[in-house]
């Protein structure tokens, strides 16, 4: 393992590989196996969970990690090429990410959608830009449309509930007060579809996602013997759920656009899950979210307090997980010297 | 010991052992007590004391530590039960503090009075509803009306300095800008009382301690032959002190109303400790302050860089307790795995 | 060693030494050298190279570290003596240096020119103040006038590139939107003059160094054989230049009026570093900065992504100059124990 950017780019013996290191991690810890590594951690976006479980498993692995968040405490970072660096950006990624990189064993990234173009962010083309300035190890810790390690933990939650891999998963779209990025629901639709399960991407009219996370899914559905649908019908989508899975994100088809998406999500107040929601599906039914999730915006209090929910578990499994990926990622090679 | 929330929780003998823990670690460090282990640090405020020796304690006991700042780099939390979070907290502490404390084997929290509501604050109800949620120890670094770890360190440095248990400990109102929590004043006049000085808390009038606060005070030195007053006459109460501990302080009568509290303090400006208030104290007569401090407002430079100042050394003292607790709540235990 | 403050502290040969062990520790890096040493580092001004760097050297060399940023997170801090702090800043450094100090075994600091009056930052006021206040030993992450970790690396850098020590080192200045401090150009000025190099520095009229800077470098050179000179014609400049070193920074002339300076840099959007610079150079020609750059302000992207640049190798030697400082400073002393 080069990098870790995509569950895509992996084969799907190697991701259920890796999430049993994981589980062997778990029980029994290596605590000196990357003693010396360092794992440097750059932030462009806010981060409680990604930040503190990846400080946490480099330590508990014996390794050292440094934060570095542009704009707070470090230089604004210009993405852009090509541009005169007249504005408010002190230092360009094309110095900053080959710098860092040349400090540290491994790279963890974190770098939202821009959310202007929806096609510069469904290409990933600033993650890109990023990874091709890396000769080191490479993290993704949320681009513009994929956050691997959040699915890769929400696949070990699902494998921990003893989930069946055939099953009904429902990606329910939520309220939010503004939108959000398209990367966790794109990424977990992909991993649930690898994972074998029926799919189901349920949103009001006008929130669909775009073809192209459509499609990856099913492609990864196809392999899997999974599949993949879509409705805006809330009680048919439900009905015999195993795992509803909530996430709030902007409306694709206002794209960048504040003030068109704000009114397409007037009047979807009640797209928050309640314990009614709850009346048909699977008795045995989990609600999920990545996290950080508005109480009482997009999930009730009685649904997230109750027995049903596993937003704990998996954020949990981020520090389960990821253990496992610097392991494999850094553990074995020589021991860190200066290059 | 489970927690570290409040020196009162804690039987008297168990604080002089966690005293003579503190002097023992000093003596004969122990660099890998701790190997392994991960300290959680959230700070919900400003710190520099507190964070910069919380990470040494566990650097010099082989452990780590990591930071988490809502606000800034990371999400802002909402600590309040059952509102809709439509506001600019994107999360809630009911997610953030389970999750934290489930990466890390024991979390430090600071979160100030939110100085607008007396009885809450006095009740502690955050700081309460984050205790219920940690599973871990969990050190108090601040809350509303406490500050142990700092008169934990207090207590230390009298007990360095050879201060007679029966002496007598001028808490001051001092100067300040603005109103400030009462964390530190109850906590260091408990702390004096429960070591068995005689306590006077010397206030100007409108600035009176609640009686909540001087209630415990008083409660501890019943328990350790100490005794408890307050006065508004400066002259009686430096009259013979062994110690004057200096603390700005809001002014409970005009709790969360910034411009009654502000007239309230017109005219204090006299309230600065000058080298004239050690005229009819004990001619040993020490000065201690937890700082921050501001010169020439609530101290006057010729005091702070004086021969009776000994800020620097309760300041040096936080890590020299803090390597205690941390060693008592954490060492002995089985080493750190993913649970 | 006791502090790592100016290169023109060191006798030559100590810094060849240094720069040998810096060597040393590259090829056999010692992974246990600093354990339970923890390094303290302050930060006024905003970082990246020097932040990550100096917490992977400490890595690398088995110790900590921890990083604390005045008004974010921690309090702001007063640097000016005898005022009476009725302002936005908290704390004064009069304690927030010793006490930090007393938490950490070697402390380094960042404190940029002030840039209101220029003779108060080129006697280095307010980095000798906080020299000091630490017992412990101190290191320069950039002052007023000075960044000897920087120089330090550079020298490295040229050293790597085999650049004879007798050849023409252009230090020139370059475009930027606002006046930034002198420290590196002075602070390079120096290093080349002191490697024996025959500096030239190449600006435009009203942006002279000022004199104690050139005189120093001057002294420095004749120490060593190089020598020192200073020209507005870029032309003659950089005839046959073995390195053209490029630097922005704000006129002396106009020093902390913003407005004025603004003029005086008006009409100078051609000082940006070209492959036309290169025309009359030496061929093997190297382009130095120490970043951040401002990509087609300061130097055009060409020639940062063209075979000259090596910012890369000098912001990487920062590491490795920089695990020889810590090494020499802190290494071989008894272990780090609570004072």
């Amino acid at each position: 393992m080069k990098n870790f950017l995509d569950l895509a780019d992996m084969p799907r013996d190697e991701i259920v590989d890796l999430l049993a290191l994981a589980d062997r991690l778990r029980e029994r810890p290596e605590p000196a196996a990357l003693q010396g590594r360092v794992l440097g951690l750059l932030f462009f976006n806010p981060s409680l969970r990604t930040r503190a479980s990846m400080q946490v498993a480099m330590a508990r692995l014996g390794g050292e990690s440094f934060v570095i968040t542009p704009g707070s405490g470090s230089w604004q970072l210009e993405t852009r090429l090509g541009v005169a660096m007249t504005g408010s950006a002190a230092e360009h990624i094309r110095e900053a990410i080959p710098v860092l990189d040349s400090y540290c064993d491994a790279l963890g990234v974190r770098a939202f959608a821009e959310g202007r173009d929806l096609s510069d962010d469904l290409s990933e083309r600033s993650f890109t830009n990023i990874a091709s300035l890396c000769r080191r190890p490479l993290i993704n810790l949320e681009s513009a449309v994929n956050h691997p390690c959040q699915v890769l933990a929400d696949w070990k939650t699902l494998d921990d509930l003893k989930v069946p891999r055939r099953s009904r998963f429902v990606l329910s779209w939520v309220n939010h007060p503004r939108a959000l990025p398209l990367a966790v629901p794109a990424a977990a639709a992909h991993m649930a579809a690898l994972r074998g399960m029926d799919v189901v991407v349920l949103r009001p009219p006008g929130f669909a996602l775009p073809d192209a996370i459509m499609e990856k899914a099913r492609r990864a559905a196809a392999l899997s013997g999974g599949s993949v649908s879509e409705t805006d019908d809330r009680d048919a989508a439900l009905a015999g759920a195993h795992v509803v899975y909530a996430k709030e994100w902007g409306s694709p088809e206002h794209y960048g656009d504040a003030e068109l998406e704000a009114r397409a999500r007037g009047g979807l107040g009640d797209w928050m899950v309640r314990d009614s929601w709850f009346q048909k599906t699977d008795p045995d039914c989990h609600l999920m979210h990545c996290l950080p999730v508005r109480r009482n915006v997009a999930i009730a209090d009685d649904v997230l307090d109750g027995p049903r929910s596993r937003v704990l578990s998996q954020a949990h499994n981020r520090l389960v997980v990821q253990t496992a990926i610097l392991y494999r990622l850094l553990g074995g090679a020589p021991a860190g010297r200066l290059h």
